[in-house]
């Protein structure tokens, strides 16, 4: 039994109103470990890195039960890079420069001790590798989860497509979701996205919170109110890793499990944008996510 | 004891992407009236109205028990009259016409009989006409709430600032909030706002719900998710309506119960954009809006 979590292990330059970092670790599927890893190992993680990538971070997850299997080094190339900077509004940025580097020949050969995955999650990546992945496992996962964003919904339609059909879990932004669906109303939306496949559909709306639709049964996460959002590079990726991490812990993929995991990794997120990159991830203790929850938790409580 | 509502009482000529109307019945008060006498009466209604606003409209709200003894009626003069144009999202639009007629020469005079006010709901108007209602009770009411916009920030700002000193909540949308405290993080601006004077702020954010703060505290109240809006004129209005209703009926203006008072509040405004104006209001049953709370509770409950 375990969890693979696919996606980008990176370097990340960031410019926010409250400051600046020159090359952070980032990458969708580093976030998803650090997040997840609370509360499941081991994690299966897939993703392609540079000789530039260091032995610190590696050694930090695997502490962690994240597992490097599945983790190709090219020794002679560059990790991704990307740099971007975020507005005053911190919902809108520019990018500044993207540097596939190693990810442009990202071609994930799954390793044997991987097939036998429960539950996988597929982050943010071409459609194409998210689909190479699911095609490589013998048996289908209980519950796959996938993220994906508009830059795919431009230039790979045809592939996110397959990919749509063959998911539980679609997870996106709400501008997104009204790409995908072609309609404003963010409930119309979610059942158009349902026909296309995933039978759960997540909306992230950033500081708004975060919708969940089955069918025609929908469940509001608030997002806690924050005096300041520091950094908000990573947030929808740590979103993911706690909610995949409750979900395998739990062992339950019903809609109301989902609820909660939605909550768990609502809470992670707001850790996460407290500092720069993931690092506010690797100081958190299991108290401080237990009271983050209950906060959550009153939050809404009327 | 009794709620005192001061608002306007209009028409409205209004286009949305779903249709037009040249000339309905609209304004603050009235929508106050109509969603706070689903749960207190005497509404003791405070407004000026022309010789053109119907007799039918104003029978229709009497049965309800709402008191036009503060009503001014101007026989020769017109109503108030607003046009506009909602875009496509619904959350922004364009005022087409904006015709004061009798607004322009409102005074309110209190009637003696309206001395008795515990609750009072200052709708959207000219500070100095709050002010000056405010300024006639002879004793303070229990409980003053007041709604504004950015266009008496931008014009009356002096005035603004003495009725904010005066009254308990204030009530606004997010990007007035982020205009009155010139602070972008909701947290920071309900602080802020606090040292003008409301002890609570209520920042309405459509359909991402609306967030209560009092000193730290904080409540999050979701929005229903809509398949569609159909016009969402009067939807702030009806949530004051909503709130004071509640409030006023409790008899209890505790933070916990201001709560549950933002819950139905946001109930009625989800009833009131189902159609043009304050239609679907007129024809709402208790039994409706209790199953609407009972969504709304649900739509959290994890």
């Amino acid at each position: 039994m375990s969890l693979i979590s696919v996606g980008t292990m990176a370097f990340d330059a960031l410019e926010t109103p409250f400051g600046k970092v020159d090359r952070i670790i980032g990458g969708s599927a580093t976030y998803v470990a650090w997040a997840a890893s609370n509360f499941f190992t081991p994690i299966r993680q897939v993703s392609i890195i540079g000789g530039d990538f260091p032995q610190e971070e590696i050694k930090s997850l695997e502490a962690r039960g994240v597992d490097f299997d599945g983790v190709e080094l090219v020794k002679d190339g560059k990790s991704f890079f990307w740099s971007g900077r975020y507005h005053l509004d911190m919902n809108t940025r520019d990018t500044l420069v993207t540097d596939l580097n190693v990810l442009a020949q990202f071609d994930p050969k799954l390793p044997d001790s991987y097939q036998d995955c429960e539950y996988l999650m597929l982050g943010n990546l071409a459609p194409a590798v998210q689909l190479s992945v699911i095609n490589q496992l013998k048996n289908r996962p209980k519950l796959i989860v996938m993220d994906t964003m508009n830059f795919w919904m431009a230039s790979a339609m045809d592939d996110l497509r397959k990919v749509l059909k063959m998911v539980d879990v679609l997870m996106v932004n709400d501008s997104e979701a009204r790409e995908l669906s072609g309609e404003h109303s963010l409930v119309k939306a979610a059942l158009k996205i349902q026909e296309m496949g995933p039978k759960y559909i997540i909306i992230k709306k950033g500081e708004h919170g975060a919708l969940l639709f089955q069918g025609r049964r929908v469940f509001f996460a608030p997002a806690l109110p924050l005096e300041d959002v520091f950094d908000p590079t990573g947030a929808g990726d740590t979103f993911a890793g706690g909610f995949i991490g409750h979900i395998a812990s739990t062992g339950n993929i019903s809609f109301e499990n989902m609820k909660k995991a939605i909550i768990v990794g609502s809470a992670l997120a707001s850790f996460c944008v407290e500092k720069f990159g993931p690092k506010r991830l690797q100081s958190l203790t299991k108290e401080e996510i237990e009271e983050r929850i209950e906060v959550f938790t009153e939050l809404v409580k009327f």
